[in-house]
């Protein structure tokens, strides 16, 4: 069995990239990521599952420790990404998804340069801004800091493995499926060439 | 016009290499990248075109002043990568490959994050011998070195974007095109969606 590969999709608010996501993951070995936080339990969570529960001094150990691949807080409680339940997941051979934005994803990138980052992108600012106002986010002022947001993520696209577009949902989603194919092909070619090299140099041949 | 992209192509000598860039050469808007370097020009060579030609002095001042996006020396001449070279096609809407090892081909990504690098492999490591052997260097040592050279560079390969398989050559260049095109359509819409932002922003609308 191959190891898996890590696949960091980030996208501004409105591409649909969690829609994206939640398709992903109907697919077979394809898994979410699990963040670690310290905000409380709330009922119908499941350690482990919605989340690592854990306390802010064990996540600030953590962190220091170079146990996060990245972190963040909001709204006083701390959440991120633990490197163990990653790489275990990846060791297991499974697909991690790891739904992100650009800070945290590039975080990510810098200690695991093997990652694939993805960027969800709306086929047009235009139609951005209509899937803003459809969700309900009709404040002018809110929509215009989203798209500045947005214009800030956007700046770091260069930096991303892949861009899709979300102009059809299904479309999209196989664009992804692709990548991950493609990416655990290029994973199997290494192991086997890794693998020829030592016996070849074990045999010497 | 969109910007061009930079490709580097790296793979252990005995994968052929070299032919595929001569092949892509060959097709419309892909371009080499040409080297300085300080050694005297042969009969035959041209400035610009087989390399640029300079003094040991400026190229080391090229070096100091950030000016090379990798070098290396050989045979006590140098040889290097021109950053302003490279950057001169990409703002004129060219692909660009650049031929290089593994060292450099990291150093120039550490630069250019948006450089792809493009893994060229031989379909098994049995072939890399048969072809190292055909290439007339059957020296038994020398070909355990090369092994353990392609070794080392294989170590490399997860930071690497694409590892493609020289197993027929024109196959193997159909999938670096693809690559390209793929690269250049993820331009395209990088610098449509940026600008769609900037008139969003300029008109408010």
């Amino acid at each position: 069995m191959s190891r898996g590969s890590l696949f960091i999709v980030s996208g501004p608010s409105g591409t649909g990239k969690g829609t994206v996501c939640s398709e992903l993951i109907k697919c077979e070995n394809i898994f979410l990521s699990i963040s670690a936080t310290t905000r409380n339990m709330r009922v119908g969570e499941k350690e482990g599952v919605t989340y690592f529960y854990t306390t802010e001094e064990k996540f600030k150990k953590m962190i220091s420790d170079g146990q996060m691949l990245e972190y963040a807080s909001y709204n006083g409680n701390y959440y991120g990404t633990p490197k163990k339940a990653v790489e275990d997941m990846l060791e297991a051979g499974k697909n991690v998804i790891l739904e992100i934005e650009v800070q945290g994803a590039l975080k990510v990138k810098e200690k695991m340069p093997e990652a694939i980052l993805i960027f969800v992108v709306p086929p047009s600012i235009a139609e951005l801004k209509k899937r803003l106002i459809y969700r309900g986010r009709e404040d002018r002022d809110e929509i215009k800091r989203r798209i500045g947001e947005a214009s800030r993520e956007f700046s770091q696209l260069p930096k991303y493995n892949y861009v899709v577009v979300n102009d059809e949902l299904q479309r999209c989603v196989n664009e992804v499926l692709d990548i991950i194919n493609a990416t655990n092909e290029k994973q199997r070619i290494i192991e086997r060439l890794l693998n020829e090299l030592k016996e070849s140099v074990n045999y010497d041949d």
